[in-house]
């Protein structure tokens, strides 16, 4: 069977990622690749990639690779926000291709995004092909996971699940928009100013397991508190002394009927071993039965996002055309065989 | 939307628990139960569910409740073994009405039963109904979670999974296939013989992993040792003294390559706490990243068993026709809401 052609658009550490685990795969390839970057444009792929990989040169120009019949599948790894991306979805789903992204507001866009969300399954089930967003959170951890633990059970009273992790891997980026290095009073004003956002995707994990368990959500809140350091910790990016803070403690709350259903708890920080904090994620179901589940030490973010969007590919391809939520699709799977055997065709 | 009507063929524990399920839950009726034993059969369904149900009469007699339009699926808790529940999964296939079953080994029939699994997979597409076997283990524990798992994994080298559960409980059908109770030498003279038969389900839940994550295995082997006490132990149904044999410890090795890649330890004792053994569902999978998950304790196999037949209903109800596995289809979930509304018409 001929090769799943995969595009890969935006390569930073995610795409990059994504791009060397293609390279390492039986029944796939890569035919085309997207940046904008001057010192990725124009060179050749391996190049960028740092290993061996199909001759193909990086181009800026979107136009020149996302044409019809091109690929089978083109990974969007350029933002976060459905409005964002939505041009870029647009493109793609215009050239009949089908479309994994990483931009987390598209796990759920009709989240917080419901008009966009309705347009973009409408122009993929016009194009008779797919879109999904995914990604270890929103995708995986605080959604996904939880969805499939629940059913083991007969009822589901209340949910609580907690991804704490460790923040000193990322560069300057993650460090300003989850307020790392700044004075309690700094960390305040860039939440109220938008300049510090914690975590991006709590309303799409809410609402992807309310949607999947058949849980009305009346509504959602989301805090996000300093996570103020007691001891001296640093990265090659920030220092951060006492008294200052060193991530967001962000936590989302999902009510139904007035009563608290969905906890999410997201403390984001560097050096949590420095205060005695193990990473970890846990799922804690008060159901029948109850369960409690612990993955530590995390899933690590950047290796779980290119690993799922990677793995999702066979079944976005084989998917009915539309906007899919990874509550639609088949459980995932490491893909260790040959790839393209796994496409209907 | 009117309800998804649902038989319930085999009233024993876990028909029983899916009937009292059921009976709570929105947008889904029974309307038809099937038991021979003399104390169930003509019983009005609410005497023995103990609960509130439709006014169904329990028949003993198949063929007057499995018609076609009789239902929209139809779950079948009478037996472990392809070839035991064959007959019963043909009879509903001809009726052109949807199945599922917790015959472990239907959980995937061709790991042990090719001709079987390829027969039951014609007369159900040809039909145009779905056929599943899942359950707590084989269905979900130690196969369609393991595979979930491995999704955020970019390789995986090698897995190993561990059930560590309490027999106590069960009643003296399982103390007799587990051998509980007896001396090691009628305990390895139960597992020659066949009487002593440890866990049914490790061949399926191991093709089941292979299959989805395109490993070849070349053989398995299982290995059933006895555990043999250092305490005293009792349970209403069992006693055992120190010197015999609590439990057995099944184990089996799933090998590629000449290399073992695949392990599932499932030890069922009575009160492992007698000797401080924790229970719990404990998943490793080494690879890229490595990852380490426990449930513990572990997720209760009567109700999860329960709680999953029930609802992968709706998923079975959508799927396209034929024998599938679970990891053909959408993540399990708690069904909390009105089920008629899950279902695409």
């Amino acid at each position: 069977m001929s090769n799943v052609r995969v595009i890969i658009w935006g390569l930073g550490a995610m795409g990059i990622g994504m791009g060397r685990m293609i390279a390492a795969k039986q029944g796939i390839e890569i035919v085309g690749a997207i940046d904008t970057h001057p010192e990725k444009a124009q060179k050749q792929l391996s190049q960028v990639l740092g290993v061996a990989a199909p001759d193909v040169e990086v181009t800026s120009d979107p136009t020149k690779v996302i044409k019809p019949g091109a690929a089978d599948v083109v990974l969007v790894c350029t933002g976060s926000f459905t409005r964002e991306v939505y041009p870029q979805l647009e493109l793609v789903a215009k050239a009949g291709i089908n479309c994994i992204t990483i931009a987390e507001e598209v796990a759920y866009p009709a989240a917080q995004e419901p008009a966009l969300a309705q347009s973009l399954h409408k122009m993929y089930d016009e194009a008779g092909v797919t879109l999904l967003g995914t990604g270890i959170n929103p995708g995986f951890v605080l959604d996904a996971l939880i969805i499939a633990l629940s059913g083991v059970c007969t009822h589901v009273e209340s949910i609580r699940a907690v991804r704490v992790n460790d923040l000193a891997p990322f560069g300057p980026t993650v460090m300003r928009t989850q307020g790392v290095g700044t004075t309690p009073a700094e960390f305040h004003s860039g939440i109220e100013s938008g300049k510090i956002v914690g975590h991006v995707g709590f309303p799409e994990s809410m609402s992807l397991i309310a949607t999947a368990l058949g849980i009305k959500l009346d509504r959602i809140e989301q805090v996000k508190e300093p996570i103020i350091s007691d001891t001296y910790r640093e990265t090659p990016h920030v220092k951060v002394a006492p008294g200052m803070v060193a991530g967001c403690k962000h936590i989302a709350y999902g009510y139904s009927g007035g009563k608290l259903v969905l906890t999410l708890e997201h403390p984001q920080q560097i050096r949590p071993e420095a205060e005695s904090v193990n990473t970890g994620d846990y799922i804690y179901i008060t159901g029948v039965p109850n369960i409690s589940m612990a993955i530590a030490p995390e899933i690590p973010g950047g290796i779980g996002t290119i690993a799922m969007t990677v793995n999702m590919i066979p079944a976005v391809i084989n998917a009915s055309p539309g906007l899919v939520t990874m509550a639609d699709l088949p459980i995932p799977r490491a893909l260790m065989g040959d790839i393209s055997a796994l496409i209907k065709r």
